[in-house]
């Protein structure tokens, strides 16, 4: 059985004035409206969000989710965590259900309120999403992790320190650039990546070697939010249909140093089984909308994707393949780096970006007769990895 | 589609040495053993933990589930929450991913490790669980939110404090004698209600007024584990099969003030609406595990059940319908208040004891006969509901 997207909402990203509160009824209420389904109708409601107790100091943030309409009491509504990918994880709750019977029509709402934390509380709460007894509880933060995968990448390939910066700089660069044109986006730039290489080190400091701050993605607040249902209803009330052709979800080990630390290993098999699902290659994705939370992660994600081989994936920024306008969209929205990366929003924000895209009303750069795209979620050091397959099926 | 328990583990409950992880490694190993089914045929794991951040500094827990078993590397694993009915949660997602086919065999783990925290970060973060803005982060603890309850209950049937009182204690000793068989609960006590009654203020101090220390539940490390599968294969691979017959989940408004302080409003749709889905009434039961985080939550769970009517619950106590060996034991386990209530893992724990139960392999008290149970499990102070029927069915 399919499900498909009936309605999307996107907040702004950046440091907003609203509470937690507001952006989870903002974006349901948004979602509820685009998809022109009564409160009554929704089945269930699922709730992404990363550390609503460590931001927030707030457990159990669900039940909220209420306040959208006072039609949704007694409804089912739940939380669903996995770090970054925690958007992700509530699409697939709420997909599981639409595909058991169990529910009609599923809400799905991924929320990060992280502004309300210094820089070293935001560091502190973030790094609970590493294996905390031997990462995070030693020092180790996520730009300390994604610096591991940056030096083996490096290690394994031969890079000079030269080389990789310049490749990080012009994920950068793209992003910041795409970025310009989304009017939701935190940090829109139109720049080159030389003007990023340029930039003086007190403007773009060493953060974990060799990443520096622009080759980290932003501490955000946002919100984004889904209608799900079966496709075929979704054929019947909507003159265009955006349907998950698929959905995969695979686990690594939470530890880092318990796998490889240059390439994506299980994102790669997550990535390659959705293709087998939604029965396409590579060569057919329109666009994609994939996990940037360090500028490497980019890189590791076009050879989890099998767009170049591995060791290769930097010669594309080259080629103009991943640039808007190319065979290859990568991150037309301006991605976590630049679009913003409220995390436990970010699978969520990702699959509404998709099926704007697909119905030819995208927030940021359209990508002129899209028709299927991919996105690529991952959560910790890539211990969680969704990879999801959207398709214009009407 | 049916879904059975095949499998079930459960942990000894109280103030462990086992951290977080050994504690979700040892309860998955566990149920997967006695399910007798490999690691390589499951086909998802659902993690139920309220507060990992809070209590163990480990967002993102999932993943380490794959330190079970080397066979379940790549596996979907995923954490879900609802603040102390995180492990129904979890059942719920695994329930719906098996009937809609994506999962053939599911691991569900209820973890949590609060000893971890002094009694005031374990208030703290439970308190995170409430409607935080307005109630936790104004002082309102879990004690003071089911004090509310008390206080309702108390004024719209309009018992004196001793009557209250004497009711509380009388659920008390009940759950401590219970446990007293139990040998994996936290404070087994062959007691009478005069016993706590009896019992000097400091060994027995106000918590919050007019609960005392012997109305609360436990502060418990503790961890609960199940194999479920379809009920079609389940008969296949046991002799012996316990279907969850219902599962019903609620939602009401976060903050306590927008409800009833004198009933369980969502957590009695729940009960009613399992009962109609597994196609008995309150009569066919023939246990129940019930959500006694505090010694009033379990009168109010009476009446949500319809075993008496609303303000007659207190009334079963005298009677002795809800002993062992009663009509129809309530808590045999100890339940929270004397088994122990390690919170994301409660329940995961009532539905092993439930499925234990009707396998005639009880852990605690066997139920003579038993055929038929009800577990009933809370989160944050009612907002979130969850009923579940479980039946022998082979």
């Amino acid at each position: 059985m399919g499900v498909s997207v009936i309605g999307t909402y996107h907040t702004k990203v950046g440091r907003l004035d609203d509470s937690l509160y507001e952006l989870l009824v903002k974006a349901g209420k948004g979602a509820l409206e685009d998809a022109g389904v009564e409160a009554k109708d929704i089945g269930g409601i699922w709730v992404g969000n990363y550390s609503g107790g460590g931001f927030n100091n707030q457990e159990h943030l669900a039940p909220y989710a209420l306040e959208i309409d006072p039609e949704l009491r007694f409804i089912p509504a739940v939380r669903v965590e996995n770090a970054c990918a925690s958007g992700s994880a509530a699409i697939e709750g709420a997909k599981n259900a639409i595909e058991s019977g169990e529910v009609d029509f599923a809400l799905v709402i991924g929320v990060e309120k992280m502004t309300s934390l210094d820089t070293k509380g935001v560091t502190k709460t973030l790094a609970m999403a590493s294996f905390w007894p031997e990462e995070g509880a030693k020092g180790v933060t996520f730009p300390g992790l994604f610096a591991e995968y940056a030096k083996g990448y490096k290690d394994r390939y031969g890079f000079s320190d030269e080389e990789l910066r310049t490749m990080l700089a012009k994920v950068a660069a793209k992003n910041h650039t795409n970025a310009a044109a989304n009017p939701l986006a935190q940090r829109p730039w139109k720049c080159s990546y030389e003007d990023i290489l340029n930039l003086p080190d007190e403007k773009n400091p060493v953060i974990a070697a060799p990443l520096r701050l622009y080759d980290c993605s932003l501490v955000s607040d946002g919100a984004a939010a889904l209608v799900l249902t079966t496709t075929e209803r979704a054929r019947k009330l909507k003159d265009k249909v955006v349907e998950i052709s698929a959905l995969v979800h695979t686990t690594d080990y939470l530890a880092l140093k318990k796998r490889s630390n240059s390439e994506f290993e299980a994102g790669k098999r997550a990535i390659h089984r959705a293709y087998e699902m939604a029965g396409i290659t590579v060569d057919d994705l329109d666009f994609a909308e994939v996990h940037d939370c360090f500028t490497i992660a980019e890189i590791l994600a076009y050879e989890a994707m099998g767009l170049a081989p591995d060791g290769k994936g930097w010669t594309l920024l080259d080629d103009g393949i991943v640039e808007v306008g190319g065979k290859l969209p990568v991150n037309p929205s301006g991605g976590l780096k630049a679009k913003g990366h409220p995390v436990g929003a970010t699978g969520a924000s990702m699959a509404v970006l998709a099926a704007r895209q697909l119905l030819g009303d995208a927030i940021g750069h359209q990508v002129s007769g899209a028709e299927i795209g991919l996105t690529f979620n991952i959560g910790g050091s890539a211990a969680s990895n969704y990879a999801l397959v959207f398709k214009r099926v009407k």
